[in-house]
């Protein structure tokens, strides 16, 4: 399958490097090349510069949003919060039309310190937004209340835990599931939450992710539902 | 110990048992008992009225909240958002001076139907809220993320599943610990997440609680944080 993945973070590259493991054509698309190219110095992650990175990822291909949003069937969103109205916007509404996209992003806004906030949060959600703006693109919200690294290897904690699905479009989420499933992750821990209001709920689950990962002095934990018997 | 519970329905009914069970005595709080006592009609869950069931539970003492708050050592907040800082002020301010309360309120708004929205979060908490208005109470947030059935009952769960606390007193916060422990809560599962802002992560974590309840089709589920290797 060819995959546009819009960002080109830690999330983009963790997806990115999965999706050529799995055999699939990948183009990362970014607002400025230049510009994404240029940055030095190491995130938060430890990892190297997007451009080591592309170096050593020469599999995945990397041209500017609109690109990336045309040369995928299949789409990811894996800018931050505050980027990803911009991105789809220079992705181009024609580019988006009728494609599934997963979108993995948080509104989370860092501006004012840590803890963050949510710039949108409580009687929205920045998946019901990305639906609302781009009514022909079939957005699934998934893999946004976890570490990339355990997005793509479920297998990475000791015990099952969960994976959350919001979205209109039972096709698409079904189509996502299945990319989820060959990512490593068990259908029955794949919970479809229901339509992309839904959203709400996993978005508002990141106060407390961000806090956990403080506590717990690590970001590889996630959220398992433990449900009784009936 | 002399516990006071302000609210009278199932969370407090389900705690006021327990404690009772566990040899504590109980006294429970309203804003007015004849009107309490005048409810008619089963709630959502099916249980009987508050007047049917504190007569079937005549070791639990059954007062205004300014006697509840009077006559706990510890108190334990079990009345709904909405009620919680009318109940408080009910309670007064001397009642509830120097004393640990766990506070088991979500601030829920059902006015607009379902699914609820959040009448404080994202920059404040209800449990922030409370800390604010009362410095000299100890409020130790923990157990809103859950059915009431589970609270006083995790072994209700095939798994282990986790409790949050939130509070600035570290004193506070290990008597909760203590009680939790007695209602059979393994000292593992129960999470001091740090001070009380970090109730805004628990509180917010209701609106995927809500929607999960209702894909699951039931309220007998709660949260693991599973934890990777170190």
């Amino acid at each position: 399958m060819k995959i546009g993945i819009l960002g080109t973070g830690v999330v983009s590259q963790t997806i990115a490097e999965k999706l050529v493991q799995l055999g699939h054509g990948v183009m990362i698309g970014t607002r400025d090349k230049q510009a994404t190219l240029a940055k030095t110095g190491k995130d938060n992650f430890g990892r190297p510069t997007f451009s080591e990175w592309i170096k050593n990822n020469s599999k995945v291909q990397f041209e500017i949003y609109s690109e990336a949003a045309s040369f995928g069937e299949f789409l990811v969103n894996a800018t931050n919060g505050f980027g990803t109205m911009p991105a789809l916007e220079a992705a181009g509404k024609r580019n988006l039309a009728n494609k599934v996209m997963i979108d993995i992003s948080n509104p989370l806004d860092f501006s004012k310190g840590m803890p963050p906030t949510l710039f949108i949060s409580n009687t929205d959600s920045l998946g019901e937004q990305i639906q609302r703006t781009y009514p022909e693109l079939k957005v699934v919200k998934a893999l946004n209340t976890m570490n990339a690294y355990i997005m793509v290897n479920p297998a990475l904690l000791p015990d099952d835990h969960n994976v959350f699905l919001n979205g209109n479009d039972v096709n698409a989420k079904n189509e996502v599931k299945m990319l989820l499933i060959s990512f490593g992750w068990k259908e029955k821990n794949i919970i479809d939450m229901g339509d992309i209001s839904t959203a709400r709920g996993t978005e508002q689950i990141l106060p407390i992710w961000v806090r956990l990962s403080g506590t717990l002095q690590t970001p590889i934990f996630n959220f398992k539902i433990v449900v009784g018997g009936k």
